[in-house]
């Protein structure tokens, strides 16, 4: 942490500083120059609270330099976390998975045709909303627990994993034994409590990039749920937002490049909510592949135009099939 | 609603859309020129979903015109709303309210000595967080309802209103009797599940502006708790999030504006949050003033260097009492 | 400037950065902790280049503290820097003074019509651009100097003076008899060659912000003009792009008091370009005043729906009366 | 173009924009409903300003739908763009070029050191900067003429095309000899006297897109180079700013593919400036490649610490050997 003065600091001032700094064992070194007056902060300052010292008097800004985060970053665990999620089926470390499914489940029949075309694409996870955060209190909010089930028995006859997502903390106990993965949506990237919960299953935890996170804010994300004790974290880029309108959001591709340098976690990329558009979406899977991202997360229906939500982002069936094939001519390659 | 076709629609494209749109009442009209081709859809298309129709074959772009919100809406209620926080204390409707207090409730002196102060400059309300959303799992994450105990015990005892921040559905149930008006923070803006449960209760909600939210979903979550049946709720502007670093977000002061066209619900200004330098709130809270917010919202803390978060941006007490003059004064004049 | 080394930087990488640095005239001292390697160089970095350094081997990153500007900031010069327009004319330093003109120069009676206007509100200073600098090349481009001319003519009878955007350095030359203070677009605050030459003029330059300049950027874009020698710098935030849609920018009211901490210079507020609603501007005047601005820069026209350009966020006369009445009315009481 | 009127709009403003919009020979159709007041406005809307038509009494927004820019989109032109560079070097339609060389020129030896790997790589365009808009005045600002004539005489030498940045008007007369394609950097994308110049010029010009520009405005800033004549136009993606600041700009992938919808023109990336690391840019090369780019323009250097600029996004030769190599495998393969 690297503190910088006021120009006209006073020395009592910065005794204060000092004094505080020292007795909690830090110790202080002066960098100052004639142009500023500035100190390094020697010690552990991941806990060290930015504000905390902006708050002196005579004190300008304050830089951390260290990471804010621990069990997340790569300084912590050199090699890459693959995670199981079960006997057979790992995410990261070199594999390029997809997780594919209806926006939001829906009904039965279009379930099982999905399910079906996973199954001839060799996909082995399926992903359908049941409680669904909707910006307006007037769209449909999904089928609830009960729509969940429906999943699970689906995915439990074409050998499939659930992943859904879940958007309060006292969902989680309703759920569990219905879900392989627990996904956590843009919005709910920094909901903490449900982070907490979470942080104490066991089953992993794919946490979706707030739309407008920095992915220091992101890797605390992960943070919270490795703190309280689960390891099985998976971070998915699904586009920021930015001034551009043509496209829902803006694919991060940089992201994954970052991630991969500052973290030993998997992290997918979701092309569908990135673009909002489905004829990008096979295009930016492949790009994500490249990049070397551990898989994608796509969302398909047989029938966009009779889908409850997200419509204009899914990938017909017939389409998804051509999109599975190019993933996997591209990865023989690379 | 408009929608505008791709340039190579077929005839058969067009039917299918113009027959679903029929059927569900809605009328079709051309407003084709030789440029481009769109057809305004005439009826309440409020819930129509955009992204639905664009997931129709041969439709390029899908244009909503008509608001998503309703309640939360200026056309719904042209006169602006007055709440009614406790006898002979109201928010909107011309008043300007000062709601002051720490970041975190930390120990009963600080809180009394805080409460003082208030009291001595006739502010009402006393703000003070208990469970605290923070960005790093081991930053200080609030002393939880033994906090709110004591706020509320220091509250009653100086004839305070008590504000304070909740962020999980369940933990409303345990708060309600400690607090007169619930707080929803930027990063729980969209939390959905949390919103329908302050849709239920009957005191008044603020809900602070997602960071990097626009109008539209600031009020479609205001829509949420209206929907439920709870009719009071404030708006908060508290910077937004962009590229400028200097100071801790940016304030959106034209949104005041922009909220009292839309919307007849009452909007109050954070300068603390947002500029994070507590130099800067005095001329803020001015400027909310003459723009014609209902209010501020200032952290202030004795002792800002002590204080376990947010100390950059507290006002001590005797910088409080210069804005609280001035603000009276101010508003003498307009 | 702070240099963080890669965990695995190795003592050679480290010794060849020291020797570079050390060569120079540095020195550098060691703050590593157990957590972070990471040096202090002092000396009087503000030429050093981030990228230039980040590209040794073993850099893991470049923080630089020290500004990178120097004759606009306020370390260089304590007091606000008063600029006079002409003889007992003034901007800055308390006084709070108003631009006021059409979008473009158009004929000759709307220029009187604005001119008298002025006049009878006591405003001293008529703005119009005759060089238009539009998105579309199929818009309105300007009359050129022909245009220019003629706003000079009648700013002459009306003993007004004339500001007006400039947007190619070859003008400056051609424009510099018909014009008291040249305006720089947010488009151009970045066009390094018209600084340069408006650097080696003597009058007065206005530089607006970029629409997605930081502060310091805009600060350094001031620099090129006080470093060429023309001392009489003027910026003018005029709203920034965010998401927000609803107003065409959003007008960053903190930017002024940034300013005014960070520089000499004199601050002036565009209300127009920040909200783009002929709403919203006598508001946002106000609180331009009550934060300390230097003053504001309107768009008035008094027929905006026969206007070339800006209409929808041009105020008639009428209203321009009231808000200068307005703006009158709060600085006695300031 | 539709226009929504206020609720509360009268009979008489009705009319008064209705007129006038007819008297212009555009039809009027209404569209409201219930819930809502507008009118289609049919006919070719291109020129139509939108905030002129806000500027009427009565009118609450005004919503675009026809395109703006006409030459470079995709309606006028089906068919991809391919641009002759010189006998046998096209780019466009489907080729994959790469642009490579120095931020800035510097020395002769070095502009030599690095045509050689240009060519041992079969690359057949240099870039080199000898104009440079430095955001600080501080900064290195290039060789100037000299620098150009150095390079086209090395360029020559090994039979390769000259691509340099261009930042005033004036420049072009200057530079026409010794340059192959003109280069507009991100700051100048809307120097609109410099993309006229361009536009009467016949040589190709590569627009980089602004560092927050959408891409409409992108395609409108191409749209007066086509407007003026020229019609060898290259679009250059090159990160846009957002939030994030581990890596320099983000890289929008997805505009590649948005702007291959929208418009016949080449698209290029910039992965040096889109991350500002060199460590990502092979990666972001190969993303380029496989969502249909038209190429790449990439900064080398044989030794990044020693470069004048740009240091840390510059790639060594060996490294930009093993990307030349990895694009062609992959350009094999697709």
């Amino acid at each position: 942490m690297i503190v910088q003065m006021k120009k006209y600091a006073t020395e009592k001032e910065i005794k204060k500083l000092v004094d505080f700094l020292t007795e909690r064992g830090f110790s202080v070194k002066d960098i100052s120059s004639e142009e500023i007056k500035m100190f390094g902060v020697v010690g552990d300052t991941m806990n060290l609270n930015v504000s905390h010292i902006e708050a002196f008097e005579g004190v300008y800004k304050v830089h951390k330099i260290q990471k804010t985060y621990r069990l997340a970053s790569r300084d912590y665990k050199k090699e890459d976390t693959i995670i199981k999620v079960k006997e057979g089926l790992t995410i990261g470390g070199g594999s390029f998975q997809i997780i594919a499914g209806p926006c939001a489940v829906e009904d039965k029949e279009t379930m099982i045709e999905i399910a079906e075309n996973l199954r001839d694409n060799n996909v082995k996870m399926i992903r359908g909303g049941v409680f669904k955060p909707r910006t307006s209190p007037y769209s449909f909010q999904g089928l609830g627990i009960a729509g969940l089930k429906m999943l699970k028995e689906v995915a439990d006859k074409y050998n499939l994993v659930v992943v859904t997502e879940v958007i309060s903390p006292e969902q989680v106990d309703l759920i569990k034994d219905y879900v392989d993965i627990y996904q956590v949506g843009t919005r709910n990237m920094q909901n903490y409590p449900l982070l907490k919960v979470l942080g104490a299953q066991k089953k992993p935890v794919i946490i979706k990039r707030g739309m407008s996170a920095t992915i220091e804010e992101w890797l605390l994300s992960a943070e919270y749920v490795l703190e309280g004790g689960n390891p099985n974290v998976i971070l998915c880029e699904r586009g920021i937002r930015t001034f551009e309108r043509y496209t829902r959001n803006t694919l991060d591709i940089t992201a994954v490049l970052a991630v991969k340098e500052l973290s030993h976690l998997p992290v997918m990329v979701d092309p569908s909510h990135a673009s909002g558009k489905y004829e990008m979406i096979e295009k930016l899977s492949l790009a994500s592949l490249v990049v070397g991202a551990d898989g994608i997360m796509v969302e398909i229906h047989p029938h966009p135009e009779k889908a409850y939500s997200d419509g204009a982002q899914s990938l017909k069936l017939h389409k998804f099939n051509s999109l599975v094939k190019e993933v996997n001519r591209l990865k023989k390659v690379l």
